[in-house]
């Protein structure tokens, strides 16, 4: 269940030295086609790696033949040398497979302003290109990791047909570091631009409603990579279902092994007027430093979630607020509710419910609790 | 050096049991004019506490006698009960005092969600209206602490007047508990609508400019006095700045005290296209967790400057963005700089400057790094 689940993809992880702790750091996944459509979303980050500003370019005409992906740095923030590197990855991998550099789409990942040390990087490619194998996904699931502590694919099957991923990060959809790095593929038969949509509407209700800790990143790409194999061209919704299903199991995945965290956090906005107020509300309390420090303590300090409500501009009276924290109603009508200490927060996975009596639109944004191991983790990150 | 230094004000701090510590929790500061002139400035949070609603209506009119104020409980998220209770408090005082209950500022401080005992808290307004005196200043000052670990009061002298101040946080400006309570009297005689632009002009650059960690309050009131006691009227612009530099002392002296915190950082933006580019840019490196995190860890990891200046709308080409820290030009055209271990993190106070190569503009945000403590102080609040 991984992305050589779906037919026409070979796939290869292999230890190239970028990393200090001697793990395996570059991945490669080719497309053998018949097709090689494909789309892909990007960091909205200003300040975008060059994989990034490579990567979007060689998309942009629906065509990927091959990817190439290393953790141990992000090559962001290296100026024309980082995207000169960039570039020679592409040649290098595109050489290999006798592809167009073109068509040789490359993701980074690790700590942004080193650049990549390039003669073991392109080592790396070539024993990648040589392990390229149909069972290679778990392989280069695990050499995209940094610090993710378990490596993460998925899969789902039509009829006759199928969607693999897999992906990498800390938990954050918005992270300035760990980076989340998504590759999808299907043998399914599809146009590149019902590609951009299906993808596109498939992030939209996945990617972007988890938000470990509010940081967004240089290098966020999520491919999906359609071999047309199966011969077969599901429905379109049907298709759509699959793609979010795999990408929803991934995200899921990515705040279950989110940097430090004790706690997954499920923020449901109910009531809301529509999806862009309930989806602001639920990121302003997921968000907010001091609810995720509540919850790593266990408290269900419900007044925390008001004042990060209070911060947004969606369409809400205070005085009908309501919320739910772990199925007892702890805040009515504003004001204090059920008794706070009926409130069980032992479990990892919470669930808190906001009705802003608004409207009919409801959101969700997963997140995680803010702990002493997330501190930790990335106060020593580069040093 | 306090809310008493100017002439025409008498104050008192007692201990009303409100804290379960047993410190002291009720203040009150009385002018006994001859002026009564009053301003305002309130959380901009839409969740707002009882006491913030009935001060705003207060100081309305340009007419503040006194202020009585409380930690141990912030009145917030309390309904109708809760106002009433405000209300209550301030008709209390205003009877002691033989003043309008409508001239009776209120302000309160604590957790959010729980009504105050009001039979301790209304018995506290009476202790402190029978000490209340001239040299009382410093006592209200420590009444209104809450997880602050020293009370915080200054005073600026001018010619035959001054302005003093007290102000209680812990080191948010944006607070969503902790909440910032800020009294500053003047004996200075100046208009109710000449207090009120004196008063914005003073906390737009100061306590505006600190953010401790993005978390807003229900609460945040910072008032400001005058008496006219002194008879004398200082010239529009040395007044306005007498007063910004009583609200900057006191800025600086909540980020100093901020929860848990190990650094003080200011993050300066320079060569901004405006002020509100160069305020966007400073605030979104001042909340980045990623960053707040390394500064901990003494790890100048600049590549998570630039992440958080790439999710800002501001005026700036990514490749000339220039980051230093601490002296050290670390960040040069938006890649790697000077070598990033020269930059040494052990003092106390961090100074970023980053300079966006747009314009003329200049603008400095305090923050706090983020730590193991403060995880440890807001994941035990409540409980």
């Amino acid at each position: 269940m991984s992305v050589t689940t779906p037919r026409g993809f070979r796939a290869a992880g292999v230890t190239a030295g970028l990393k200090a702790s001697g793990r395996p750091d570059v991945a490669v996944v080719v497309n053998d086609g018949p097709e090689h459509v494909a789309a892909g979303v990007f960091t909205s980050n200003r300040v975008e790696a060059a994989p990034v500003t490579w990567t979007r370019q060689v998309v942009g005409d629906g065509r990927v033949d091959a990817v190439v992906l290393n953790s141990g740095g992000a090559n962001a923030c290296t100026g024309a040398q980082g995207f000169a590197d960039t570039h020679r990855t592409a040649e290098h991998l595109a050489e290999r497979l006798g592809v167009s550099a073109g068509d040789v789409a490359v993701c980074s990942t690790g700590l942004i302003g080193e650049l990549l040390p390039m003669d073991r990087l392109l080592a790396g490619v070539d024993d990648a290109s040589a392990a390229l194998g149909a069972e290679g996904g778990p392989a280069a699931a695990e050499a995209i990791m940094t610090t993710d502590t378990v490596p993460k694919s998925a899969a789902v099957t039509g009829d006759g047909w199928s969607v693999g991923g897999m992906a990498k990060g800390a938990g954050m959809l918005a992270p300035a570091l760990a980076t989340m790095l998504v590759v999808i593929t299907t043998d399914a038969v599809l146009a590149a631009p019902d590609a951009d949509a299906v993808l596109r509407e498939a992030v939209r209700t996945t990617f972007d409603r988890i938000d470990s800790d509010g940081c967004q990143s240089t290098n966020d790409t999520v491919l999906l990579l359609a071999s047309g194999a199966s011969g077969i061209t599901p429905g379109r919704h049907e298709l759509t279902e699959a793609v979010r299903r795999v990408c929803a199991e991934l995200a899921r995945a990515l705040i279950g092994d989110a940097e430090g965290a004790r706690h997954d956090i499920a923020v449901s906005v109910i009531g809301a007027a529509s999806e862009d107020d309930g989806l602001e509300v639920a990121r302003a309390v997921a968000r907010n430093a001091l609810f995720k420090c509540a919850v790593f303590g266990e408290d269900p300090n419900w007044g925390r979630v008001l004042a990060a409500v209070g911060t947004t501009s969606a369409d809400f009276e205070p005085g009908v607020l309501d919320v739910a924290i772990n199925g007892v109603q702890v805040c009515r009508a504003g004001g204090v509710g059920e008794d706070r200490g009926r409130v069980d927060l032992s479990a990892r996975e919470v669930r808190v419910i906001i009705d802003l009596h608004a409207g009919e639109h409801e959101v969700t944004v997963w997140t995680n609790d803010l702990t002493h191991d997330y501190v930790h983790e990335n106060s020593a990150y580069s040093t």
